[in-house]
């Protein structure tokens, strides 16, 4: 890899990917601080909704503490330049949410599907287009589809009005090579931007990410000390300091960005974004990355490892929404002892 | 990257390197509990010494809470299969130090020199050589070397008789090309075994492992947790699961490994291996590892941002030994707020 002084766009998740780390308990005030901080550091983009997107706030994906709209409203009144990025998952978000995201301020939408449903997607992709936002298709557990199928996916958002689309490695399970291949063929059968957001269970989030990059990938996913789901995400302001180091040009000043990661979020953030025993497994075995805590809960209450609980789901390519399966495949394991 | 079924040898370093992030203060049941746990997994060596070698308990480089050569003894004694390795570093460590180590138990020695100063370790060499021991060249801060003077002092190790050369990277400063270069002209220029030990400051210590077994490397060092100095180590449980995915063959064992570091290592962590300001940049700036809590001390007596001493250091080209300097600077900054 060479300098290129090529422009990368950076778009920080960490109002959106950390809210499962947080327990979708964001605060106001802690929204603000974090969308103050990106702003002041030259962030282009940073996403605000539930982890589950707009939406999610349910029992079955986890109550916000404070409703996502009043985030947004917040967040956007704190940027000077700054846009904020809304994640839309089709039948968990309606239409109606992405109207009212867009009245208090959101710029973007990333319409996300599992990485074989894109087709679900086409209406919202069309409001997006329609509302004026930058929109973006979104292809979660990018790991589980064979190249092929993932370029045909990226291709139906393409043609639905898609300005960018990302291949998206939620359970972190994606190697540098997988990566490259990914985004190669991306960019060789598209004509639309190409984005990519890693998770760190395997740590290689950042490996991944430079693959990504070489491949041809411009849009880049990271957050502030990695908070969020499994062992999180790039770590925003480390790849700052690397891109610099390799010569892309991202307009991010490296110490405000680190001050916002280590004197805001490092001070709220519940516990330390390490890789341990379920965020390991989750990347060896390829589980959705928001399933953790789901299952530790499952893993304790019917005393079964929480690596089993999750080989066991990886076995069955469990992908997001079937969080019921957890609590299935705990008691089946509890039942077989 | 593909399956090859090649054995790569894994060389743990958590009781060696992780003595810096504990100050130097393991104790004898810490270690034994963490021998018998990688003895356990498979693991086939693993290094006890204190962080900055044998004979490093000082002043200068923080007292030992317990004496090495009991912590050696203590970990051999645990062993069934396990072979332990020790830290020499010419100038700190004597070849007393090394001969006593033996008596304890140590079967390898890795005799380390800033990655110029090869010639000042042939006797050691010769000397590990003559006891017995499989004797490693160990070539630190290999980041601020250019590839021929590299390839140069790990000849000289080669001709001093080192069975494998290590390229190490010692400020976690190294990205993944410059990785795969420095190994590759190893690989290309030596007869011996190559070897790697990377640092996270940068979230790539995963990447250059990967950058490095792909460029011929054969013997890679990690830790449980990633415990070491600044960011810590590749975090080995991880590396265990990545190299299986990737097809490599360890012969360690996945829920062993993990649960040493979950289960042991975890517990009595003082605090999680993060990327923080400090630690990123000496990735960034290129400063050795273990100066960070050097630093931090420093940056708080003089009231100034430890990120300006570390870049200062870096441009200073601070190395081991040079640990004096971290005041001066501090003290320097001070003076010219």
């Amino acid at each position: 890899m060479t300098a290129t002084q090529s422009k990368l766009h950076l778009l920080d998740v960490t109002l959106r990917d950390g809210s499962h780390s947080m327990k979708h308990a964001f605060t106001e005030e802690q929204v603000r601080a974090v969308a103050r901080g990106l702003d002041t550091a030259g962030v282009e983009f940073f996403e605000v909704s539930h982890g589950d997107g707009l939406g999610g706030s349910s029992l079955q994906y986890g109550l916000s503490a404070v409703d996502e709209m009043k985030l947004i409203a917040a967040a956007a009144e704190e940027c000077k330049q700054a846009k904020i990025s809304v994640l839309l998952l089709p039948g968990i978000g309606i239409q109606e949410n992405l109207e009212e995201a867009v009245q208090a301020g959101a710029k973007m939408v990333r319409v996300a599907t599992h990485v074989t449903e894109a087709d679900v997607a086409k209406q919202h992709i069309e409001l997006g287009r329609k509302l004026g936002l930058k929109t973006v298709g979104f292809l979660m557990m990018a790991h589980m589809a064979p190249v092929e199928k993932l370029v045909e996916q990226a291709k139906l958002f393409e043609s639905y009005g898609a300005e960018i689309v990302y291949a998206t490695d939620s359970a972190g399970a994606l190697l540098p090579h997988e990566t490259r291949e990914r985004i190669s063929a991306l960019r060789q059968h598209l004509s639309c931007e190409i984005g990519f957001h890693g998770h760190n269970n395997l740590s290689l989030a950042m490996a991944n990410t430079l693959a990504a990059i070489e491949a041809g990938a411009t849009y880049i996913d990271g957050s502030l000390r990695c908070l969020g789901a499994g062992s999180g995400n790039t770590q925003t302001e480390v790849m700052v300091a690397v891109l610099d180091r390799l010569g892309y040009r991202t307009d991010i000043a490296l110490y405000p960005i680190m001050d916002v990661a280590n004197q805001v979020v490092a001070k709220f953030m519940p516990r330390p974004q390490e890789i341990t025993g379920g965020s390991l497994i989750m990347g060896y075995s390829g589980v959705y990355s928001s399933f953790l805590l789901h299952t530790q809960a499952a893993a304790e209450k019917f005393n079964v490892d929480e690596r089993d609980i999750l080989i066991e789901l990886g076995r069955r390519q469990a992908v997001g929404g079937q969080e019921d399966l957890i609590v299935e495949v705990a008691s089946m394991l509890a039942k077989n002892r």
